[in-house]
C-alpha cells in the first residue's frame, strides 16, 4: 500500500446547536476539521496509509488534534508542533429556510505562520503515491503560497499524483487574488476539483453559449481548462440544488479523456451536517482514481460517499467503502435486523 | 426614534423535546414570551424604540423577564412588578404527524389580575407613535377586558396609531364573548391583524360566494370589515397550509386603500418552532407600516419574517432586517464562509 | 373487562442520538421493549386488562422493566424474574440516506433460556380472550419453540383468541428454520401478520402473476395462505415506502372473509423513532377486532397508530383511542390552544 | 398484607441545575412529590400495599402523576381526577455555601379545592392498617382542614393507627393558624412526627430549662406533649447540622414509651438533593412501627433511610429495605464488583 | 445615582465539564466575561448605573456580549464595535485535586488593538463617581498601556474616585514589564487591591520580618505601599487557602486609615466555578466605598460576596446586596420554603 | 524505546448518572476500558510503546475499542477481531453514603472465549521489555487460564520483565479458585501487586501479630511472599480509607529488597470516577520500574497518578509524566492563567 500525502489546516470548528442562533447560544459542539483533513480522514477510512502535514500548536487543543487523526488512523509524523494558536470558526448551523453561518476566527495560527523550511518534502514524498492540497491553503498567508507552491513541484519531481481542490472561499481573499496564485499552482496539477463559478470568475474563461444544456456547458468549461493546463487529466464538480438548509439534491461531475460521467441525481433530506460534504466527494474521486475504478462506478461512488456524510455530525465522513457502494447501490432501506 | 408600546401578558413557556409526550418528560426548556411581548422583542430587533406594558410577580421568574426583555433592548420601565404568580404554560412540540399541544397553566396571574389604575397611560403614550394589543389580553380576566378598551381609547386620543390582532384562542374564551369585547375595541383600531374564520365567526360577517377564489373570498371580508369600521385602515393575516406539524406553507395577506397584497406561498420545512411565527408577522406588518414601505415589499417582509421564526427555538424573532430582507429576496442558500 | 395476554422477550434497547455512529457514540439512551411487550402497552394505552408473560433478572435492569410495565398498567404477575442476563440490542438510529443498524446483544438472556415449566399456562389463560405472541419469540432457543408452540395450543384448549406476528429477523435465523416452525404454529392461530414476502419465502406459496395490480397480489397470498391454515380469520400486513430514514409512506392492509380492506396511505415525515411501528399497528388491529370495529374504520384505526408511533421516542405507542381517532379523522393540524 | 393510606397533595416540581440560579435558568429538570406521595413511594419500596388518596388534574400532568406512582406499586385507586392544576414549585437547587430557594406556585390546584365529599373513608380505610397525613394538607385549604379532621377521626373510628407530621411551612400559613389547625388533629394522632420548634412555637410548650443537654431537652419537649395528647404513643424527630447546602450531619431521636432512642450521628456529604429527606426519615419510622422493630433498630434504619435519599435527584427515596439495612450497618464502602 | 465606569476586556470564556479534560472535550460551555466587565456586572447587580467602557467585533460574539451586558442592566453606550476577533480562552475546570488549567487564546483581539482615540474620556467620565480597571489591561498591548494611564490621569482630573486591581498574569507579561508599567499608573490611584507577592515582587518592597505574624506582614507591606504611594487611600486583599480545587477558605482584608480590617475565615466547599471569585471582591468592596460602610461590615460583606460567586457558574456574581448580607449574617441555612 | 505488552479484556462500560439509580436511569454514558486495557493507556500517556493483546468482535463495540487505543497511541497490532460479543458492565455510580454498584454482563465475550493460539506469543514478545496481566483475565474461563498461564511462561522465556496485579473478584469466582490459578501463575512473575487481603485469603499466609503496626504488618506479609515466591522482586499495594464515595484518602506501598516505601497519605475529594485507580497506580509503578526511579520517588509517583485518575470521568489516566510529577511536589494549587 502506497502512501497518499495531504497537506492544509486543521480547525477547530465549534458549532451551534441548530435551533438557536449563535449570540444566544451558551455551549458549542467541538469538532476537528479542514478541507484536507478532511480528505485524509475519508481516504483513511477507505483503508488507504494517509499523512497529514500541518502545524498546531502545543497545547491541549494540539494535542486533541493529534488524537482525532490518530483514532482515524491517520499518520502524524509531519504535525508540527508549535507556534500560537490553532484557528477556529463558529458554525451557525441551518436548518429548514435559515442558512448556516460561518463566522471565522483563524487569523495567526500556528498553520498560517507555518514556514517552507519546517517541512522536508523529500521525506514527506518519499514512498508517495498521492497528494492533496486545496485552495484554501494559499490563501491563509504568503508563507502559504510559497509552500504550496513548493509542495506541488517537488511532489512532481517525485514522481507523486497531484490533486488540487479550488475551494475558494470568498471570506479570505478575493478573486483576482486567487486567480493570481492558481494560475501559478495549476501547471503542477494533475487532478482538479472546481466548477462553473471557478472557471469563469477565477481561471477568467468565457460564458458558455447561453443555449447550452447544463451539462453542455460543464463540458465546455472544463475541455477549456485542459487547453490551458493539459496538465490535468481528471475534472471533478457538484451540481448543488439547495432546497432548504435541510434539504438538497447532489449530482457528481467526473471529467476525464474528453468525457462527463455523471452520478444520478441523489436527495439529501433532514440533514445533518452539511460541512465536509466536498470533502467527502473529493476524497470519493481519489479513492476512485487510486483504484482504477471505470469512470460511470467512480463518480457514483463519490457522489454517493457525500451523501452519506451528510447524516453525521462532524467534517468527517464516518463510513467505509462497502457501506458506501451499498447505498450507491440500494438506496436509503430497512432496518438492518 | 419615536416610541412603541405594546401590552400584553408574558408567560413561562414550559416545553418538551420534540420526541416525547409531556406526560414522559423528565425536563423542560424555559422561554419566555407573549403575543404581544413576541411583537415588542421583534420591533426592538428591527431597530425600535419598544415599551413593553405588562405585569410580573417579585420573583425570579419576574427577574427573569426583566432579564430577557433587557437584553432584547425593550424597555421595562411600565413593567409593573407584584401578584401572584406568573402565568406558564406547557407546550407538548409537535413533530410530524403529531401535533403541537398546550396545556395552560395561566389563571389567576400577576398580569390577569392587573388593575386599570396600575398603569399610567398618560405617561405609557406620552410621545408614541404605534400601539400594539391582542385578543389574547382582554380575554384573560375582566379587569383586562377594561384595561384593553382604555388603552386603546387613550391611545387615539393621544394620536397614537392603533394595531389589534384578533388572536382568538378557543381555550380562553367563547367566540361570542370575543365578539363582544372586540366589537368595543374595534372603533378603536388602525390596524388590525384577522383572518376569514374571524370576520364569519367572531364578527358575524356572511359567508363569502363559494364560486369566488381564495383571494376574491379575503378580499370580500376585509372590505367588509372595513365597511363596520371604516376607521380600520389596514388589515392582515396568513394562508398557512399544514402538510405536516414540521412542513407549512406561509403567504401573507395585506389589506389597504381597498386593495390586496399578498407575497409568495414559502416553503416551510424542518420547523424548529411554531410558536410566535404569528407575532413575528404582526411585527413585521407594523415594521413596513411604520416605515412607510411599499405594501408590496412590506407584505414579503412580514412574511420572510414569520417564516424565518420557525427555525429558532423560542418565541423571539432573533433576526434582523438585513437578515430578513436578504432572505426575502434570495431565499435560502449556501453556507456563507 | 376480560383479560388479554401477550408472551415475548423484553429487550433493553440502547440507542445512539440520530447524528453520530455507533462507534463514535459516548451515550446511549435507554429503552425498554421488544415486539409482543410493545404490544402489550399498547392494548393497555387503549384501556385493556393486560398480562406480559417473560423472564428478566433479578438485577437493577430486571427492576426497571417492572417499573416500565407497571407504570403503563401492564399486569408482571407472569413475569419470572431469574437467569443471567437482559438481551440487550444497540440502535444507530438512520437519518436522511443513512438506514438504522442493529447490533444485537441477546444471545443468553434470561427469557431465550426459559423452560416450559416455568409458566403455568392454565393460569395465565384462565379469563383471557386474547393471546398475542411473534414469530421472535420461537427464532430464540429451541425452549423457546416449544413454549410458543405449548401456549398456542393451550390458548386454543382454553378458548382464547389467538394472534400471530411473523416478525421474520433474518439476524435471528434462516429462512428454512423459520417456516419449518411456523408451520407447526400457523394452525392454532386466529389472527396474523404477515406480508408477501413471508408468504412467498417462508409459507412457499407461488409468486403471484405479473400483470396483477399490488392490491390484488396481496389478496391472492391471503387467499393462499387461508387456503392451507382455514383456521386462520383475519390476515394484516402494511405497505411501507421508504423515501429516506426520516420520511416514509404507510398503508394498512387487512383481510377478513376474502375481503381485503386498507387505509388510505398515510405520509409520514420527520420519523422520530420507527422501532415499534409494526408493533402498534398489530395492536391497533387487535383493538379493532376485540372491539368489533367495521373493517374499513379498524384498518385506519390501526395504520394510525401505527403512523402516530413514529413520532415518539422509544417502542411505545403512548397514544390513546381517541388521540388516534382524531388524527386518523382530522390529520395533522392546528397547535390545539 | 394490610392496606396502608397515605393522603396529601403531589406536586410537580421544577428544579433548576445546581450551578445557576432561576432566574438565569433555561431549563428545568421535573420531579413529582409531596409530602404524603414520598411516604406512600417509600413504604411501597419496603413492600407495603400503598394507597394515595389525593386529587390531580385531568391533563397530561395528571397523567404523569398517575404514571409516577403506579411505576412504583403505589395504588390510585383513591386519586381523584379533575379540577385546574396540579400545583408545582420551582427549586433552586442549594450547594456549598449558597440555600436552596423554593419559589411555590401552587395556590388553586385541583387538590387545595379538593371537597370532603369527594372521598369515601369508608372504602378508603376498609382493610387499612395505618394512615398518614402531614400539617402541609390542612395548611392548604379550609376544605383540606376539614378533609383532614374528617380523614383522622374516620381513620380512628375503623382502628387504623394513625400519623401525623408537623411539617410546619412558614410560606403557607402562620404559626397561630397552624396551632390552632394542629390542636384539633392531634386528639386523633398515634404516630406523631414533631421537633423541638413545633413544640415550643406551634404547641406553646414552656421552653426547656438552659441547663440541659439537647438530649435532655427533647426528652422533656416529648413529655409534654404526652402529658398533652396521651393518645400519642411515639414522637419522632432529627436533628440536623447544616455544615453547607452539600455538608449536614443528621441523628434521628425516637420517643416511646417515655424513652429517647438516637441513632448515631450520620455525616451526610456531597448531598444530592434534600428534598424529601424528611418523609423517608418518616416512613422509616412508620415501617419500623408495622414490623415491629427494636427502637434501637428502628430509629438507625429511619435515620439510614433518610441519609441514603440524599444521594438521589427526586423526592423518592429509592432503596430497598436490605440495602438501607446493609448501609445501616456497614456504612459507606467499597465498589461491589 | 452618579455612574460608575469600569474599563477592560470581556473575553469569551470556553469551558469543559469538571469530569474531562479539555483534548478529551466534545463541548463547551460559553461565557462572556473579564475582571472589569465583571465588577460592572456585579455593581449593577448591588443597584448602581454602571458603564463598561471596551471594544468588540461587529459579529455574533460582539452581540453576544451587548446582550449579555444589557441583561444586567449594564450600559454599553461607550462599547466600541469594530476589529476582528472577541479574545477567547478555553477553561479546564478543576475538580478535587485537580487545578483549573486556562488556554488563553486573546491575542489580536479586538480591544487589545483598541487605540486611544477611539473613547472620548471627557463623555465617559461626565458626572461619574468612580472609575474601575485592572492590571490585565494595560497587559494586552502598548495602545492599552497608554490608554490605562490616560484613562485614569482623565478620571483624577474630572473628581473621579480610581479603583486599580493588580491582577499580574504571568502568561500575559513579565512581573518587571508589570512592575514599570504599575509605577506610572499608582500615582492616580485611590483604591488599590493588591497583595503580599504583589508588594515584593512588583513594586520591590522588602521582605517583611520572618517573625510577623500573616497579618503583621500584610500591615508592613500595606503601609509601605501607603509610604510610596500616599495618593492610595484603601488597599485591598484576600488571603485563599486551597485544600483542593474544589474546597477553599477565604478570609477578606481591608486597608484603610493605617488600619487592617479582617473578616472571618469563610470555608467555600463544592466550588462550582471560582473564576471571577477576586472580582466579586472587587465590586464588594467599591460597593462598600461607595455606600460608606463601616471598614468591618465592609470587608465582610466583600469576601461575602465573593464566597457566593464560587456557588455560580459563570464570572458574573449573580447575588443582591439583600441576598449577600443575608449571607454574611446567617450563613448556609435551610431550605426557604 | 523498548516495547510493553498488556493482555486482558476491554469491556464497555455503561455509566449512570451520579444522582439517579440504574433502575431509574434513560441514559448511559459510555467507556471503554479493563485493567490491562487502562496500564496500556496509561504506560502510553507516559511515552512508552505499548501493544495491548485482547479480542473483541467485528461489530461497531470492536471498532470503538480499536479507535479509543489508536487515539491513546497504544499499538493494537494483536487485537484479534472476531466472536460473539464485547463484555460490558452496568455501574451505578456511587456518591456522598452511596455505593457504586456493579452490574456485570460480561459473560460470553469475545475475549473469555479466546483461545491459545489465537495469539503468536514468540512475534508479541519479539523485542518486548515488560509484560503486564491481572487476576481478571483467568478468572474469566478455562481457557484463559492457560493463556495467562502460556503468556507469563513465555515471557520469562523471552527474557520479559512480568508483572502481575491480583485483583481478586468476587463476582467472577471464588478464592479457592482464585488461590489454585494464581499459584500456578506466581513463580514466573517478578512485580506483583496484592495486598494484606490476598496474602491472607488467597496465598493462605498466617495473620500477622495484632501487636504489630499497619506497616509492619504489611512488610510481614510481603516478606513472606517473597519467601514463598523468591522470583518476585517487587511488591506493591495501596491502604484507601473510604470516607464516603466521594471522599477518600490513598497511600502507596511499595516493597523491593525487603524493605517497605511509602507515600504520603493523599487526599481525595470531589471524586469524579474511582474506576481505574488501582490500574493508574499499577501503571505508576511500572514506569517507576522500568525507568529505574528510587523507591521513595516511585512510590510517591504512583500514588499521585492514582489521585488524579480520581478526578476524571473514564477509567483512563489522562496525565502525563510532567502533570503527575508538578502535582506529586506541589499539591493541588492556583488557576494556572
Amino acid at each position: 500500500m502506497k502512501k497518499i500525502v495531504t497537506l492544509g489546516e486543521i480547525l477547530l470548528r465549534l458549532s451551534v446547536d441548530h435551533n438557536v442562533r449563535l449570540f444566544q447560544a451558551d455551549q458549542l459542539k467541538m469538532h476537528y476539521g479542514g478541507a484536507e483533513a478532511n480528505v485524509a480522514v475519508s481516504l483513511s477510512n477507505f483503508g488507504h496509509d494517509v499523512y497529514f502535514v500541518s502545524k498546531v500548536p502545543e497545547n491541549p487543543l494540539g494535542t486533541a488534534v493529534e488524537r482525532q487523526l490518530k483514532s482515524h488512523d491517520v499518520h502524524t509524523d509531519y504535525l508540527v508542533k508549535g507556534g500560537g494558536r490553532l484557528g477556529s470558526y463558529y458554525l451557525e448551523t441551518g436548518v429548514g429556510q435559515r442558512n448556516s453561518q460561518v463566522t471565522y476566527d483563524r487569523k495567526y495560527s500556528s498553520f498560517s505562520m507555518l514556514k517552507t523550511d519546517e517541512i522536508d518534502f523529500d521525506e514527506v514524498f518519499a514512498g508517495a503515491e498521492l497528494f492533496h492540497v486545496s485552495g484554501i491553503t494559499p490563501a491563509l498567508s504568503q508563507n502559504l503560497k510559497e509552500l504550496t507552491l513548493l509542495a506541488l513541484k517537488k511532489a512532481k519531481e517525485k514522481g507523486v499524483l497531484t490533486s488540487f481542490d479550488f475551494n475558494y472561499r470568498a471570506k479570505l481573499w478575493s478573486q483576482q487574488e486567487a486567480a493570481d496564485t492558481f494560475k501559478t499552482l495549476l501547471p503542477y496539477v494533475d487532478i482538479c476539483s472546481c466548477g462553473e463559478l471557478d472557471a469563469v470568475y477565477i481561471l477568467g474563461i468565457d460564458l458558455a453559449d447561453h443555449s447550452l444544456s447544463k451539462e453542455d456547458k460543464l463540458k465546455y468549461y472544463y475541455s477549456k481548462i485542459v487547453e490551458l493546463y493539459p496538465n490535468i487529466r481528471n475534472i471533478c464538480s457538484t451540481f448543488r440544488t439547495i432546497i432548504s438548509a435541510s434539504t438538497n439534491t447532489l449530482q457528481g461531475n467526473y471529467f476525464t479523456d474528453g468525457e462527463l460521467y455523471q452520478s444520478e441525481i441523489f436527495q439529501i433530506d433532514h440533514i445533518v451536517d452539511r460541512v465536509g460534504g466536498g470533502d467527502a466527494f473529493a476524497a470519493g474521486i481519489l479513492h476512485g482514481i487510486v483504484e482504477n475504478m471505470p469512470s460511470n462506478e467512480l463518480i457514483t461512488f463519490a457522489t454517493a460517499a457525500s451523501v452519506l456524510k451528510h447524516t453525521v455530525y462532524g467534517d468527517s465522513n464516518e463510513f467505509s467503502v462497502s457501506e458506501i457502494s451499498a447505498f450507491a447501490n440500494n438506496g436509503p432501506g430497512k432496518i438492518i435486523r
